[in-house]
């Protein structure tokens, strides 16, 4: 209860029209405290996630599989899909194994989190204390968890409290920060909103607002781009002005990307910053990685491409993954071991830049972000509640819809 | 000769080194005039073209179907691509029969290079005289044509000089800037290179730099902005905030994308640099147009995606061709009659932008563009020298290397 009165501290003025009218005699908004925060603020990071064990792999391939957001299967999704997961087990099992044992990703997501809530104390103290959440799509931690322990903190089920859905993909897809919020939005419904309640926004749950997508932010470019010069430094000098720079993003299957998805031109525009800040200097492509199946995917296919320049005599290459901000079985399997190890033989002139991880850089720009995001009083971005044209989820239609109607609590600070 | 002279100014490191090991008792450099000039400067426009009238569209038809390059039909390109023009030719000639008789590219493109040059002059006294032409790929003036102009003006031949390739294309593609560069290639190899004189840069001959790519240029994405928000302003202003934009590009076959050209990438760039200079304020999509053939292009389909919207009830769209810079049937005959007037049956909501044609603003970009071009001492830039991943044109590689060695006798101002 002290964190609704404490919203009403500055009331928009919606909720004073309504208070003049039928509360004419309502005491002063107060503060919860002395220093006027607005916080507790919870912010949860959003990833895809990955096993952090071997024997989590089986459990994560059948929900990847199972989301029709990410690899659309048809009606036969629920059969089909635990299918394919089960088949494909075992190799992505020896995969992992010989990647350490699991995916690095639960360790630097609840590393930055944290990192990032430390920082945001300090630049952010009006929506101060910020406490980290991480909320895994396809592994845990699983968004019904991290809902769950929301809950348990004190935030929601009648006791309101803010908090901030943070997308930790740079650039928007409907496979991927889409599929996400899909995810909390049915489990918010089934936590504390219509599916338990009754009403849609019930009285104290959550309020929640989301960052969608951040592909140009200039703390993100900045630590691309730091981590490309120290990965070129590596080389001769002679060598490095021909070096050819080649951004790799997980691809997406042409029915995503012709219904109109916005993450190619979103991808395309971080590789593009982070050539602006690089000074234009040297060469580069945007190539596409980890197809699988039949269909047809967006490309040039990373591996190609790196097979195709060898072939030509261009062997001093840089591997940027673009796409993700830490570690996974996609930089330490696929582009380590696939594409430099076997596509490229191993040459020393094929390197890799760098995950962001634990990059101090990186970490700051995501405070500053959300900084700037719990100042401005938005929902989501205006772009969020666009459906790709070809878009016939009803789920994806309800879910914008919720979260952009969020707004109506929010106010810049 | 006195060009040649001049051109000696400032030498190279290159050719002073010429000069200490066999010339030592040559004349100190003189200039060509009191003020200074290394002109004149040919300022070389290149774009597609369009038949001026409908009596040429069979001969334009011809060309472009022709062009492996832009359309690739494997070995019998030759036979089938007359067949395919033929076919088509009452169909499209209809169509600019229908737009006013021709298409108005050549006049627009003449118009702008000669505005352009006359700011030059002013701008960039350095390298005036700057005179203008423009060669076209498919129609009137041709690249042989534009070339025996330019010898026949006293550029080359002999005579040295200079000339910059500017392309009218600020997204650089293999299918459009690279078919035009290739031609140009040929044709300075047949009056003037190989298979003329014998050499390959054979003393005298026209010094020749390229502007490929400017899709972030900040005049550019100024003049864009501007014309957006003179569309935006026809709307009443409580529906304007909610006017979504879709800025459309000429798409391309999926086997030139997946041979990894560049030319989605650059559009997206275009795209959200506009975007950010609107303040990212409007929901918007880039989609792509002009899908031709049973083959698999890239997608969302900027006709799909305004009947799918439409059918949603987003009836307030604004189309913005973003990937060419004046009027042509893709968007006097494609947009405002077949999407706008078929697709979206002529809602008064759906409106397109204005081409940049004439745009004060737009040929100050250009202006701007190419005295940083002339004065940076640049053959061309770090990016075209690099084939795409999946090229295995022989003509596309010595073309490259052409142009990017003409660096030799380049240097800054």
């Amino acid at each position: 209860m002290a964190m609704r009165i404490c919203r009403r501290a500055a009331p928009s003025t919606r909720v004073l029209s309504q208070w003049t009218r039928g509360l004419a005699t309502v005491a002063p908004p107060v503060t919860q405290d002395s220093t006027g925060s607005k916080g507790p603020t919870a912010m949860v990071f959003m990833n895809m996630g990955g096993p952090s064990t071997t024997g989590e792999v089986n459990d994560f391939l059948s929900r990847l599989f199972a989301d029709a957001d990410l690899i659309p299967l048809g009606r036969l999704q629920s059969f089909i899909g635990p299918l394919i997961a089960r088949r494909r087990t075992p190799k992505i099992e020896k995969q992992y194994a010989e990647i350490g044992g699991g995916s690095p990703i639960r360790k630097w997501s609840e590393f930055q989190a944290a990192e990032m809530c430390k920082i945001l104390d300090k630049i952010s103290p009006e929506t101060a204390p910020h406490k980290p959440y991480v909320a895994f799509r396809y592994a845990n931690p699983l968004t019904e968890h991290m809902y769950q322990q929301l809950l348990e903190d004190g935030f929601g089920g009648g006791k309101g409290g803010r908090a901030v859905a943070f997308t930790q993909y740079p650039q928007y897809s409907c496979s991927t920060t889409g599929s996400s919020l899909n995810e909390l939005w049915k489990w918010r419904n089934r936590l504390e909103g219509k599916r338990n309640s009754g009403e849609v926004d019930p009285q104290g749950s959550i309020q929640w607002s989301v960052i969608d997508r951040w592909p140009t932010h200039s703390g993100l470019v900045e630590a691309f781009a730091r981590n490309i010069e120290a990965t070129l430094a590596q080389y001769p000098e002679d060598r490095r002005k021909d070096v050819i720079l080649l951004f790799s993003a997980h691809s997406l299957p042409m029915t995503v990307v012709n219904r109109g998805d916005p993450y190619p031109a979103e991808v395309a525009a971080t590789v593009w910053a982070v050539m602006q800040r690089l000074g234009m200097k040297y060469k580069y492509r945007l190539v596409w990685q980890s197809q699988v199946g039949p269909q047809p995917w967006l490309g040039a296919q990373t591996s190609d491409t790196v097979k195709s320049l060898m072939k030509k005599g261009n062997t001093d290459l840089v591997l940027i993954p673009i796409a993700f901000t830490s570690d996974h079985i996609e930089t330490l399997y696929e582009l380590d071991k696939e594409v430099i190890g076997e596509d490229a033989e191993g040459h020393e002139g094929v390197k890799r830049v760098e995950s962001l991880n634990g990059n101090p850089v990186f970490i700051q720009a995501l405070a500053d972000l959300a900084k700037e995001h719990l100042h401005s009083g938005v929902a989501c971005s205006p772009q969020m509640p666009l459906r790709c044209p070809g878009c016939v989820s009803e789920r994806c239609l309800e879910q914008k819809k919720f979260f952009a109607a969020q707004a109506q609590h929010l106010q810049a600070i």
